[in-house]
């Protein structure tokens, strides 16, 4: 654990300052898998995600071996304004359930062979709501911004970053539209399972919460409209980017976070894939403001970084092809 | 292993007699369901894929244990008429490939823990060239389904097959066509790479072959214009179904087999769903007129059962959270 205060000002410094993916693991990667016992390219996305992966570990012949997950969970004061479908002490009840190994993304990192730890952020103290106020004063950002970093182990060799936090779609949605621009319909939707009234109100909060504070820069942005959890995915997001550890990215709440680390440095998110496409309706238009193409779109909308957890395997089993397969040299089998 | 050899006529007897998802099973995971914690409907096509198996396996909470991949081998006498990028000696230099551990589909059956057999049919006897005659007699079609049919260990909860044949997407457009009718073209795509010239080639060589057989059946499209490996593939889905084991079905050429077993019987795929669509270009159409939605879209065209491989963590993963999740009452967490 580090002693500095991650605030902006050093993350901005450590992301210009951060590698990036290795030139020679990667062409000693594409090397060997022209050489695997199959037709060139018949193991599609499997293929490239094993190039990307050996790229980042500087390792042409690598494996997934040590996975972590990490759940953030945050209060937001904007839940006052009938945002969301569950009250807010589901935040508090759902962290115990993480703890107690009840929820989804237990069962999914469990199943992937992945660690998986819960870091609750000042549950009795909600953000400011931002309507009203920033989200959060500059230390509480640094604070968050420093769980996230913290919470990284730097011996992982994968990151998945999830979320709990009642109202936190709303959020997303400020992010997204202080970002990108549109209208707030855009990017509010039906988050836990809004009825058509709530998602009206929520476009509507999202609107004014932009408009209030119209954030210039992707951390401000954060300050304003995040909330804790949103603001620690960024800071573990940005750690792995400076650890060399490849993110596989969660739904549209951890998306709006990598959003604002994209927003202040390009390649910020070069280490990062995305997991799957969620049914919250603003995911998909947000994963092509990223420009990434999610691995699976299986419907699901929970968050808790269920959907990034479930692609696990997939890279998991890319490369245990790229580095278990025999060559056609090895195999004796003739090539096409 | 059953002394009874499995002709055509005793399949169809057993394919009538074939006993459908448990409904009480059904109904109770269905009320599980309902209670986890997690917003109705949070996990999308898990929540419907967890469902579909606790019916097909009779247990309310059930989880996969035993899952079995088995990879068939045929050679084929189409092979002459150059329809393929790879020579036919291919087929058996793979078969000694997956013996020894290196093929893709080694790597995928590993990581989803999953036993996986190879069955090599009489691969110094390829089909006859079904330009010519029909690819197999009575005979040879009865012995590749009872192959299949004994591959299947009825203790396995979950069955995946595949295969590996120089020549077999040819057979495979061929039966699509034959029971599907369109245009030649529509069927044949590239398998391992051919060129455009191949590609022509070989939709001249799937017309002619069925406009000679015309075969009316589900079991002569198979005798007609299948492999040993494809019929082999067809009796293990069919002897899956009799035993209430779940299937997940791989690309082009297995979902050929087993749109044979549907002709023969509109229910005979009802306990099998798609692992993953192709790139192979008519598999889409194929998976269409199974009436099946693939898991994963991930651009692969290796065959050899790697796709329904690669989603067999997929499947297990919806089982760890049907079976594994509290429900609201025991972790203490508000409904929605």
């Amino acid at each position: 654990m580090t002693e500095t205060t991650i605030t902006p000002a050093v993350l901005r410094d450590k992301l210009s300052a951060a590698k990036g993916p290795d030139a020679v693991a990667r062409s000693a990667a594409e090397e060997r898998n022209a050489a695997l016992t199959k037709p060139p390219g018949a193991l599609g996305r499997l293929e490239e995600l094993a190039l990307w992966y050996a790229a980042w570990r500087g390792d042409a012949r690598p494996r997934i071996e040590a996975p972590q997950v990490v759940v953030f969970a945050g209060n937001h004061g904007v839940t006052a304004r009938g945002i969301s479908a569950f009250p807010p002490e589901v935040t508090v009840q759902m962290v115990a359930n993480f703890q107690a190994g009840g929820a989804a993304v237990n069962q999914l990192a469990r199943a992937a062979g992945a660690r998986m730890e819960v870091v609750a952020l000042d549950l009795d103290r909600p953000t400011a709501d931002f309507c009203e106020a920033p989200a959060m004063s500059d230390d509480d950002l640094a604070a968050a911004l420093t769980a996230g970093w913290n919470a990284v182990d730097p011996q992982a060799d994968l990151l998945v970053t999830g979320e709990m936090g009642i109202g936190n779609t709303t959020s997303a949605a400020a992010i997204a539209l202080a970002l990108y621009g549109g209208e707030a319909a855009d990017w509010a939707g039906r988050g836990t399972g809004l009825d058509d009234e709530g998602v009206s109100r929520k476009a509507q909060v999202v609107a004014e919460a932009v408009a209030l504070h119209a954030p210039e820069t992707g951390f401000d942005t954060l300050r304003c409209l995040g909330g804790r959890e949103v603001a620690a995915m960024a800071g573990a997001i940005a750690r792995a980017r400076c650890e060399g550890i490849p993110v596989i990215l969660d739904g549209f709440i951890c998306c709006a976070a990598a959003a604002c680390l994209q927003a202040e440095n390009a390649g910020a998110l070069d280490h990062a894939i995305a997991g799957h496409g969620s049914a919250e309706q603003a995911h998909e238009a947000l994963l092509g403001k990223l420009g990434k193409v999610p691995l699976l779109n299986l419907g699901l909308r929970l968050g808790e970084a269920s959907g990034a957890a479930l692609a696990i395997p997939l890279l998991k089993a890319a490369l245990e092809c790229h580095s278990g397969m025999a060559t056609f040299a090895e195999a004796g089998v003739s090539g096409g």
